[in-house]
């Protein structure tokens, strides 16, 4: 198989290596507008070969892994050029915006949207792991959408790399995305810049926090450069989960500034009623 | 050595726990008003034995490990009972109120207020380890208030202990956790309620939650009954460093509101500086 990888960073550059460890004959071309993290992937042995965006003519696989902005305009070309044979699939983490951007394309059938739950904090060809993708969920969107064969070659794809499938519709994949992935990014930068504002001595907070701390803020590591457009795309969501957030935390203070503590142990035990359903092993990830 | 353990649960548990180890000869008497739990710490041999508060008369070490509202009241009791070798050490989350209530006892040199930054999510005498301590920092406060023969003997076990001592004051102590520990605790419960309220699909919230998500509501598994009384102690620094949280939010929500994605990318870029300064082994936890 003819693989060509757009994006070669942590999510784009772990497709790569999974995919060469379930389908050994295969040659990935990487694609990136990042010279250096193309030499990286290359120099790491993420990819085959580099390559520029022409190289999608004669490839079976086309895997778009780049930040959401750049991608729809990407797709329109990606599709222009392609042969019949292609599946192309993208991995992004907003999905209205992308599926209505080639919704009249002439190769439509040959796309599929689709959404790995799956990554870290770090970013760039240096992050990528051939597990990342082991055991998580694969969200996939408007697959009525997509030519039956190639989806059936996507889906045995998705199986040989474990990872499991969910379909559901693009509005109601961003709406709940902004509420358990893109809120929760808001919170931890926010924390970050809020504790790095008070405390200018480092040596305090280094001192002072511990596990947990580091667990909260763990996401105000992700890069901007690929969580603005995201916020930027999922506006109108972002902006609804981020306000019942304000609101809650807002309540909170409200009780804490009254006394009301018989209130705020109430609002507690109601949001310890979440982790148990996230299981363990998401919990100690 | 005679050691009393006040408060079987994670934090006593663990300590009793790590103290047999360094101090092999070392007898644990558990004292908990949970007797569920005194029985649970006596099966899982976290304890040697049970007992009551009297215990504490001939004691060579007394750990209190009960939350923060209970300390202060029992602290005296157990200062009023203790013989003149013992030293005494509390592990709570808030120093000021603690040490207020004990500046005046006759007994205030056997004293220690220490807070070990050290914890899990879980709770209970099932959730105790013996490496909890290992490798992590311990606050003292007040130092020059204990006897200089018991803290001598306390910074012992500590480097024992693998615990690695900082001193502090207890205003100070106060107001820095405030930030680095008692907010991400509220943001966290805040986040997990937030979700929770909206969506009321469960299937949804496991199928679309990452380990980022957990990762930031992790703490909203913390117990309620711990929590509630050390944000009722630590009132005034709470709220101040959870209205300087809903404000960089607000701002985040306002630059998101009026598409201002250059200012957002630099607030997240400047939170961005925070997560090299906690380290690896921080983040990794």
């Amino acid at each position: 198989m003819k693989a060509v990888v757009i994006g070669t960073g942590l999510i784009g550059g772990s497709f790569a290596l999974a995919l060469r460890q379930v389908s050994p004959g295969t040659v990935v071309t990487g694609v990136d507008t990042n010279e250096e993290h193309l030499q990286e992937a290359l120099d790491l042995g993420v990819i085959d070969e580099a390559g520029s965006v022409n190289a999608v003519a004669d490839a079976d696989l086309v895997v778009l892994a780049v930040p959401v902005h750049v991608a729809s305009e990407l797709l329109v070309t990606v599709l222009n050029r392609i042969s019949d044979k292609a599946l192309v699939m993208d991995m992004g983490s907003t999905k209205e915006h992308l599926c209505l951007s080639v919704a009249e394309h002439r190769r439509r059938g040959n796309f599929l949207a689709a959404h790995p739950i799956a990554g870290t904090e770090y970013s760039g060809p240096s992050a990528a792991f051939s597990e990342l993708y082991h055991d998580k969920k694969m969200v996939l969107c408007e697959t009525e959408k997509t030519r039956p064969d190639l989806l059936e070659k996507a889906l045995e794809l998705f199986k040989d790399l474990g990872l499991q499938v969910r379909n559901m519709d693009p509005e109601s994949h961003d709406k709940h995305l902004a509420y358990v992935s893109h809120l929760s990014h808001i919170s931890s930068f926010m924390l970050g810049k809020t504790v790095l504002d008070k405390e200018k001595d480092e040596r305090n907070i280094l001192d002072l926090a511990g596990s947990g701390f580091a667990s909260t803020v763990r996401l105000a590591k992700s890069s901007p450069d690929m969580w603005t457009p995201i916020f930027q795309q999922n506006r109108e969501p972002v902006l609804e989960a981020l306000d019942a957030y304000i609101e809650n935390l807002m309540a909170f203070r409200t009780n804490l500034q009254n006394k009301e503590y018989q209130a705020l142990h109430r609002e507690m035990r109601q949001a310890n009623v979440l982790t148990p359903l996230l299981g363990q092993d998401l919990i100690t990830q």
